[in-house]
């Protein structure tokens, strides 16, 4: 029996004909296709490579994009470009964005965009790296459409002004149940999925909300006011994306209106953008303490070489000056030749620790597990948790070290310098972050750098310091 | 004017009582909650503590509980053991809910998870460590509502079984929206919230799926079969929840079917449990590539030791293996002090370029953007980089070190060094992962080990080796 998702294509009112039953690409499916795509590129078969795709849903399409190769990209997306499906577009990131959108021209550009929700069609211009491409699209939109989006490109950048949706629905509180079903009956215009819609006062600041389900079952002659949700995440338009996450996941939100500065209920945003933009931060903080800037697999060579550089080089500066201070008891290694086999383990310990004490304490900061309410508490844990387990390590350490140079003092030594680099490193492993927290520097960005640093030269530092004083 | 969210207490129909309205809890009022009721701890006033958490939300005093320390939060359970929100539990996590399960006894847990979703339920149940205790909780429940608990248990740990609610809508495909309505308006024991229902076949194969919107626009004589969304992904109930995130997130869904070993409806998982599994699951990554096995700050300083000496201890095998290396090396050290001075150099530089090809691989693994249709091609690609990187990094280092110690050749062989070991950083970056995943084995939980490991040997053999065949 397997566990492959079932995926069957819809067939809702409005596109009837697209009613075709195919299923979720699994991995090997997945390959296949890539690969018969690949073939009918080499081979140039277009209307073999238009069969393999037909029938495929836009975000399992979106996928193999991706997995294309650059030129196989380009040439698929202008076999397509007549039958183009708009919600491929923002399922792109990247290169392979980058890709199809030099394929198209505006007007294809300007139509697939004008058929997106608001929230899909600000991703996909905002995308478009060229702001005279950009201003090209925009000017091929009609007009009222056009406002819109220029209106959300007002708000800041990763604000909830870019995620939000323009196509809710509102009523007035007066409205009975009755009145607010038959509204949505009639209107023609409404967006096809939503999950609540808000009541507003007649200066349409939201005053409730109303999941579809309480209205399915209320009485249908009782008011809106008298059975909405009067509990009501606001979420103002200009907060950042990553408060919102945490809104929606806190309060386990489907959909949360968004107000203006005057608390006037102007968008929507659902939770599947939220899904969305969890992934990305989620990826950003990975890359981000490994130094890493842009985890696109798709982009070329040189600029993927291009992100990874600057990181490299700042430790290389970092490196140097560790080495710095071993340069500074080059005498005492000449002398005793062990100290120089020994010390990459202090230095590396220290930086094993210091690395998990930051990770946990980069979540933590991330999820709102540690504040000012509990961080003394948590500062004080981690540098005992340090002192056990630099002294345990020590102990393994120094008597390895001891037997295997047959010299006590030595194992003695590196024990010593063990536990004083552990220590540091539980307490820089956690104060790093929580510093840079306070100075507003994303902790996931820059603590490593300076976790590792501190190790290296404290590790080095306290294991030839010590035997400088105590062996040679 | 401020971004901070608005947060409005509900009330609903069936609890107008709560009708009060409070704000989300800023940063700074948690801060100052939490202060208020340690003192009220320590001062022992009770009264004051029960004022205090009055009309927070649930998942705010969750928050509240998990930075309390462990005294404060068990004599804060005590106090509101009467009057505890049941939606409290699913909220906490670690140590903060065993503190609380801790002071509660069977029959008070046995109600609250009466009272709760089932997926809730299950989490709940699951989070009570001792079995012991979990089984007699479950004897205390009612029959009918145990069975539906015990048979969740049957699922695989972390499968779409464990996470779904048992308590959907389905309706039959000839059924009008009429009847539909009529039925969503008269029976009684539906649940509270839900955006979409289920149409089944006499089977009880779901068929289709219907958002609510959908129906709230259809006209009301029509056959669901003939409205309802013929699309549907479909959970089969022993997927891993891992592949139900992706899933969620690939074809924007609010809610899924799931369905038994004969295709059966059998349950539904909604989208708000997703958000919460995929944040779990970017905190296991992160902490996995760090090697920490529990992010909880709220663990015992003996446990937090525990759960980091196991990887502290395997990365002091793997220090001491390079010592092992450098050793090989004793006697040219001691005739040319250079190579101890330079050496981590090589090794620290390699690892770090190892660690972010590394990052950008586990993560492309992850959102399944490297797959067996493109990892050949990503393969090759992170081998340029690294050699573009290696040769950069190593001209800059090599003048540097030529420089300082008045040698060239010296800056040659570091040069040297450093080309290799970036090479070899940047393939076992992207080799060990992929190896990992086609193995089965986590790729975040034991690359970094392995990559350092390959980069600390790789980095001294290459230079000290080349230092001895050229240098010495």
């Amino acid at each position: 029996m397997s566990t492959k998702l079932k995926h069957i294509r819809h067939a809702p009112e409005d596109n009837r004909e697209s009613d075709v039953d195919s299923t979720h690409l699994a991995e090997a499916e997945q390959t296949d296709l890539v690969k018969s795509l690949a073939l009918s590129f080499r081979e140039n078969e277009p209307e073999s490579a238009k069969l393999l795709v037909s029938h495929i849903h836009s975000a399992d399409l979106a996928d193999v994009f991706e997995l294309l190769d650059g030129q196989t990209r380009k040439w698929l997306t202008n076999l397509l470009r007549d039958s183009l499906d708009p919600d491929l577009l923002p399922e792109l990131e990247g290169q392979a964005f980058d890709d199809v959108i030099s394929v198209l021209d505006t007007s294809e550009i300007a139509e697939a965009v004008t058929s997106l929700d608001m929230d899909d069609a600000v991703y996909v211009l905002d995308e478009i790296g060229s702001s005279k491409q950009q201003q090209d699209v925009l000017d091929t939109i009609a007009v009222d459409e056009r406002i819109l989006i220029e209106q959300a490109f007002t708000y800041p950048q990763d604000s909830a002004g870019r995620m939000m949706q323009k196509n809710f629905i509102a009523v007035p509180s007066f409205w009975t149940v009755a009145q607010t079903i038959d509204y949505l009956r009639s209107e023609e215009k409404l967006c096809k999925d939503f999950w609540e819609i808000f009541v507003v006062d007649p200066q349409h600041h939201p005053v409730g909300t109303m999941p579809l389900s309480w209205i399915l079952r209320s009485e249908t002659d009782v008011k809106m006011s008298d059975i909405m949700a009067v509990e009501q995440s606001l979420i103002p338009v200009e907060m950042d994306k990553e408060e919102v996450v945490y809104s929606f996941r806190q309060y386990n939100l489907v959909s949360a209106a968004v107000v203006d500065y005057a608390g006037r209920l102007v968008g929507m945003i659902t939770v599947d953008d939220i899904v969305d933009v969890m992934e990305e931060e989620a990826e950003e903080d990975i890359l981000a303490l490994a130094g890493v800037r842009e985890g696109d697999v798709n982009i070329s060579i040189g600029e993927i070489a291009r992100t990874r550089f600057g990181w490299l080089l700042v430790n290389l500066g970092t490196a140097i000056m560790a080495s710095v201070v071993i340069a500074m008891f080059g005498a005492d290694i000449e002398k005793l030749v062990a100290l120089a086999i020994l010390m990459p383990i202090v230095a590396s310990m220290g930086g094993n620790a210091g690395t998990q004490t930051m990770a946990v304490t980069v979540r933590a900061l991330a999820s709102k597990e540690i504040t000012p309410a509990n961080a003394h508490r948590i500062v004080g844990k981690e540098f005992i948790v340090s002192l056990i387990n630099g002294v345990l390590l020590a102990a393994i350490m120094g008597i390895f070290a001891g037997v295997w140079f047959d010299n006590t003092q030595l194992g003695l030594v590196i024990a010593a310098a063990m536990v004083i680099n552990l220590a540091v490193a539980g307490l820089s492993g956690i104060l790093v972050p929580l510093g840079l927290d306070k100075l507003e520097i994303d902790p996931a960005v820059s603590s490593s750098v300076f976790v590792t640093t501190i190790t290296d030269v404290i590790g080095f530092l306290a294991f030839l310091g010590l035997a400088a004083v105590f062996l040679i």
